[in-house]
């Protein structure tokens, strides 16, 4: 959940300045569309980690916009008048009207977090959690537009931001006790919330995680994101009232976590062979392994086309004994398979016990090729988020390793394989009419792979991002990271 | 949930063999044009007590249907090869492909179900059970239509089924030791069944509750429900394809909830005075009681126009000192009320502890007039049932005593009352046009009233059911369950 917002995105202060005062006018303009329609409230969430940049971003809202139609609400422990009512009392009484917006900070996601810091009650937490999708399922379906702002801090930038503060004798009196506290619970803090933010990233309330640190980053991103939620709600729900049109957004930094990713890496020859050597070696053993029967494995390969999934497949199963593994390989769907729900074709390839499944292209289609050449409804993919994380849940809960991979090559270097492919007679196969159109949609597939991460990256099964443009480099770390995850595994077997 | 299914439905040997025919046709018809359209797959769970009529149910829909488009399921005790996949693994294995139906036995209802027999772990089931709304929203998303029929048999019946069986020695065999050990477990069976439904009956997936006594009643019923439902989502997802019109389908009996209640009750002058004393000074020594400053009581009235709501109010708060109670009377929502989602006015007017609110209507009108007079569509109406359970669900669990009263009378009383009303010059500010209308939409207020009995009647916050032609038993009925209510839950509070 927190993978795009632990990168460091800056914006510079002349940036920041060129881009304000257009998206200030933009704010003020569709805030009183908002007022003039009528036609629906705004709710905002803002939550987030200490000195993330809750509080400064509600000052920051007030003062760009008309602070007469925005009502900003925080909660503390309940007060008597509260407390003899039900907990969702306080929360209804200050939703605000149509036509205006209310800020909630902390608010029902409050209590749910802090009773479940320790981990130990996933069941009551998901359920507290259910109540919050069902609330706010209704908020919606009742016309409300509800945005959750989530502003997050890397374990690193917190520690930093402390020790700035501590050191200016003029603003150590800010460093609190409870700070210091929160700090070392962060881990526990971040799991939760990752948790938290990935039940309740709904399709029709979505949570959007924003990195706190710099705050131009941080005001730019947001003020954006409200600037095309607003606009856009408007435009669905009062198509009359819709009189100026959303201006369009510069990209506020181009930093994501594809980008950010090392492609410089790589093996030479002798380091390759030795350790494919080692790799293969300790695969073959963990699969032969007594305990291996009590467990199933699947891996899942993605990637950019012409990345080397074939290759870096070929390693892997080179491992294994042929009657131990399958390899599935998903392009379009069957007719069998276009009668039923998109995740049935995945659901009828689990392996057994003590076997490995290899998904050469998965489900994610849904959210990649299905999201960006319009195969499917921007609700469909977007609640697709959701069931991948269900179905995902089912099969670790079970017992499944779960490995996701995402090799990830740059355009210059697809551009040089796609050319290879087409001169090579026996690579021609691999390459096809298809493959350049996709790569004219290149950024639209960047953003859909960004988002893949953010919203299905989990504890359980964390995405693996693989930089590859060193086939040798990316085998041996896939071969490496499938070692690490079975050895782990299989320790922790009783 | 079963109150509608526990009274005694019963269809005549003629009339079933009369109807059978059309049914029949219609249904195969609709079938074919299922399986030509191929637009969508039919899933239907039946579930329900035992001798309900579930397997009777499976035989009898492959016999009227053409058997090649139905698949049976029936789920066991998982296979070793089911039990090295997620639990789900079988039922998606077996989910039927678009244009053909599948009949699941048990299915994903029975662990939840049997896991917690015991009532104790809400928590768990209700995460299970959350679970399982959004597996089913998942697939109406993709585009089913999923069907879910229990079949309910009242303990009374269930006796009197196992009974006959075994005075039959042709049949004796047929009562096994389970069937008895079932028996012994009704009312916790029923507790949990009535839960489970009424928290996976969505607007997208309802169960529908059919009684099982009966064969011809529920033969009929199942039936007709089945060729409405299909029928219905033909037309809206393959508008094209449709090329028969549903067809007017007769009222299998005309029994319900309300035409079940004896309005022959009544009172005499004495009996009511030394009763109303009686009561009126119970409810005043409870409303004083030390424990009742920990609680709050809702007073919940809904009834048929003229069947004298406000005389019982006024008879319950003479009872009571004048600072302890509230009295809200609902009408059309003001414009404040308009800009907020419909329940918000009923939130900001909980009572504080040890005060009591008197809504004379209530947010019952959003599955009453607004469904009726269509101020609301259909989507919405649905919904609504859910979410006032969640409302009320919190009121419960806050220590709020909730009392919900349904005043009923029939069509002649209510006739008389309103021409004496516009006869005697200080009632006429009682009747209005208004009244007269609704008075013509009488069968559908009746269709509506009964399913939101179905629907929101709980072990926590049951409707009473008033049968008020006499107003004098029904006022002293309102105050004895009143005083109930109130000591049972007193008695209960440490």
């Amino acid at each position: 959940m927190f993978e795009s917002a632990e990168l460091g995105h800056t914006v510079s202060d002349e940036t920041y300045e060129k881009e304000l005062p257009a998206l200030r006018e933009a704010l003020l303009e569709v805030q009183y569309d908002l007022a003039q329609a009528r036609s629906f409230p705004v709710i905002i969430q803002l939550g987030g980690v200490d000195g993330g940049g809750k509080g400064e971003t509600a000052n920051l809202l007030n003062e760009w916009m008309d602070p007469r139609l925005i009502h900003t609400h925080a909660f503390g422990p309940p007060s008597e008048d509260e407390a003899e009512r039900p907990p969702m009392w306080r929360y209804w009484r200050e939703l605000p009207p149509k036509g205006t917006m209310g800020i909630f900070f902390g608010s029902w996601y409050t209590a749910p977090i802090v009773e479940n810091m320790d981990g130990k009650l996933r069941r009551k937490l998901d359920s507290q959690l259910s109540d919050i999708v069902r609330f706010e399922r209704m908020l919606t379906d009742e016309g409300a537009l509800v945005i959750k702002l989530w502003f997050h801090l890397s374990k690193k930038q917190q520690k930093h931001r402390i020790a700035e503060l501590e050191d200016n004798p003029r603003t150590r009196w800010r460093v609190t006790e409870q700070d210091k506290q929160h700090l070392k619970h962060y881990d526990a803090f971040r799991t939760i919330t990752g948790h938290v933010l990935r039940e309740t990233s709904t399709a029709n309330a979505p949570w959007k995680v924003i990195e706190g640190f710099d705050a131009n980053y941080r005001n730019l991103t947001t003020g954006q994101y409200l600037l095309e939620a607003l606009r856009k709600h408007l435009d669905n729900s009062t198509p009359v009232a819709c009189k100026t049109t959303a201006p369009a957004l510069a990209v506020v930094d181009s930093l994501n976590v594809l980008n950010a990713l090392d492609l410089g890496k790589s093996l030479d020859k002798d380091d390759y062979n030795s350790q494919l050597e080692e790799y293969q070696g300790k695969l073959n053993l963990l699969t032969r392994h007594e305990k291996f029967k009590k467990i199933s494995v699947i891996a899942a390969f993605e990637g950019v086309d012409a990345a080397g999934k074939g290759g870096a497949i070929r390693r892997v199963t080179q491992a294994m004994d042929a009657r131990t593994y399958n390899i599935v390989p998903i392009s379009a769907p069957s007719d069998e398979e276009s009668a039923q729900p998109y995740l049935w074709r995945f659901w009828r390839q689990l392996p057994r016990r003590g076997r490995v499944t290899i998904f050469d292209r998965t489900w994610y289609g849904r959210v990649l090729v299905e999201r960006v050449e319009g195969f499917c409804s921007e609700p469909d993919w977007m609640r697709a988020y959701a069931e991948i994380n269900d179905f995902e849940s089912q099969l670790t809960d079970h017992n499944i390793v779960l490995l996701k991979f995402w090799l990830h090559i740059d355009q210059d270097e697809q551009l040089q394989r796609f050319e290879e492919r087409e001169k090579t007679a026996f690579k021609r196969y691999k390459i096809t009419a298809e493959d350049w159109r996709n790569r004219e949609k290149w950024d639209e597939y960047q953003k859909a792979v960004c988002d893949m991460i953010d919203r299905t990256s989990t504890e359980q099964s964390p995405w693996t991002l693989v930089a590859s443009n060193d086939k040798k480099y990316a085998r041996i770390k896939i071969l490496k990271t499938i070692c690490e995850q079975l050895e782990r595994k299989l320790d922790a077997l009783k």
